[in-house]
């Protein structure tokens, strides 16, 4: 049975962890464990330390970066350091962060985090059991809570 | 008992650290060990060296980048850097930066400075004693030094 | 038999990894390990297990970064990430990104991700079986995708 | 007897390292070991030689970025090597970068080379002779060249 | 004798890594090894194995980075990538990067990839030999390929 790190924060507008959890729950036996941390810029060492201290296998980072340059900025130096600690542990650590711009208002906002959290659940539910399937994908417009885009034809 | 770091500038233009001693020791009882640095991109291996030759369990790192554009690449360097700091420990360090031009003017701006130092020493304090109440903070929309964002409804 | 990994995302909207094979079954006897991701940032650390758990002498890392300004983003720091991973392996990866901009209209995006992964894919033939030849066309203007650039006189 | 290192480059436009020899030499009893690169972007791995190979204690890191945009661009990548090569070593490096464009004229740029690495000299001297002087110092915006900053009341 | 890698790619337009042979020979007798690769990403890990598996003492990495944002941006992560590798094995590499938009004209890109490559070749002959001219020559305005700067008086 694999082990999931999940690990979101208190900064974000809605439970992004709880989405995790939910979906997760729904497509595979695996165990959960979850830490919320303050903000993105503290997402890197959490996951890092689900994976070498709590045996994951995979871990989820949650975030909803602010709107302001400042945010984008910190955004930046979050996905950064969830590279090098991914690197620094050859495991995967999903990426989902849905910026507070995004949407177009609360509602839309509310729904993007909810349904991109769920729909990389169900990426890091085929990387673990059918990384196959994602080959079949490859190339295909995925997107993770808006419509996917259109392939190219050749 | 926990060993809690704190890591300051003469660059600031309050005493962030002082901040953060009065508040943790209001909360916790924990030993706490302070040093002090000329700028902000000396925080992270302040932070780290409090980490692996002073044996603190977590490091707050505070610091107020300056106003100018070159002052907001150094605030990038230095957030970049305490990233990285946590990744080669497996420790959070807390980074608590108030940027010069987030206040509207020096009383503002030092109110800033001294609330988001106590809002971040109490997540320190959170982490270190009661991660399950983190988790039920997650995604409710925490400020730190400002109100709180409003979660976004379902 | 040198083995090479390729490894390409669900988000772009072509097969690169599929015509990386292609090309490269054309080229060299070699063993070929494929992997997908969901995006680009998740493309450094498959490339280093690729690299460290399944023995590939080089790896091809397909992607086509979206359009939008965070897009350009999330391409640097897959870029940075994939130079980490290159420095902690002392292997190649040779990056093939096609920004979906890059292309007028969908068709040339299409040549440019089919044309760009072949072109790329002989460069990884070279640099494996005739480093030398690499040599001989030092400074020689080569684009890949694109026609070459023009060599300067002296 | 303490050992510091003092790296500067051959780009610069006034002889930084031996203001910072002079400086130095007025305040405290070390050893002194200098090295000289050609630009800034050679200022990490040098300062992390004297400190791996020379066994330095604390090193300044000495350079003067040029003025055009692509300079600055080079100042941000000494800047993170600097960082990383502190968190490599868990040694001090502190960086005394004074950009061509912060002088009003020659005589101006002159003097703030000068004079902010002697200060950042006696920076040096404090950390190693009396850490608690600086958390004396601690918010009272303190500034390395130019006057200093006020700071805030409360 | 030392040992001096020289890194060059196919993507830049003239063939600076014959110039650095044909200066490097003029100045000192040392053993150079040679690599090419596609593109100045692919530099930071070239010279690592220069460095690591040719044991090379020091290692000339050289480039043409084209003139569009996204070279740019190309550019800044091959040399923190660069950076990176010095840290990793305490050599030095200089990096020779000629950016195509630096010539006003075909041939003044052309003598400015010929001449900053043969400046950096004298150089590293220095460091390699005589590092005590480095320091003779600090703060005195050095630049690689145009007019040197004009030195600051006191």
């Amino acid at each position: 049975m694999p082990t999931i790190g999940i690990a979101d924060t208190t900064f974000a507008r809605c439970n992004m962890g709880a989405a995790a959890v939910d979906e997760l729950k729904q497509h595979i036996n695996a165990k959960l464990i979850r830490v919320t941390v303050p903000g993105i810029k503290d997402l890197p060492v959490a996951a890092k330390k689900l994976i070498e201290e709590q045996n994951c296998d995979i871990v989820m980072a949650l975030g909803m970066p602010g709107s302001k340059p400042q945010d984008k900025t910190c955004a930046h130096e979050a996905s950064t350091g969830i590279i090098a600690a991914q690197l620094m542990t050859n495991k995967h650590i999903i990426e989902v962060f849905v910026h507070e711009d995004e949407g177009r208002d609360d509602k839309e906002l509310s729904f993007l985090m909810d349904s991109r959290t769920r729909e990389h659940a169900k990426n890091v539910v085929k990387m673990l059991q059918s990384p196959e399937q994602m080959i079949k994908e490859a190339g295909t417009g995925q997107r993770e809570g808006f419509a996917d885009a259109k392939p190219l034809g050749r």
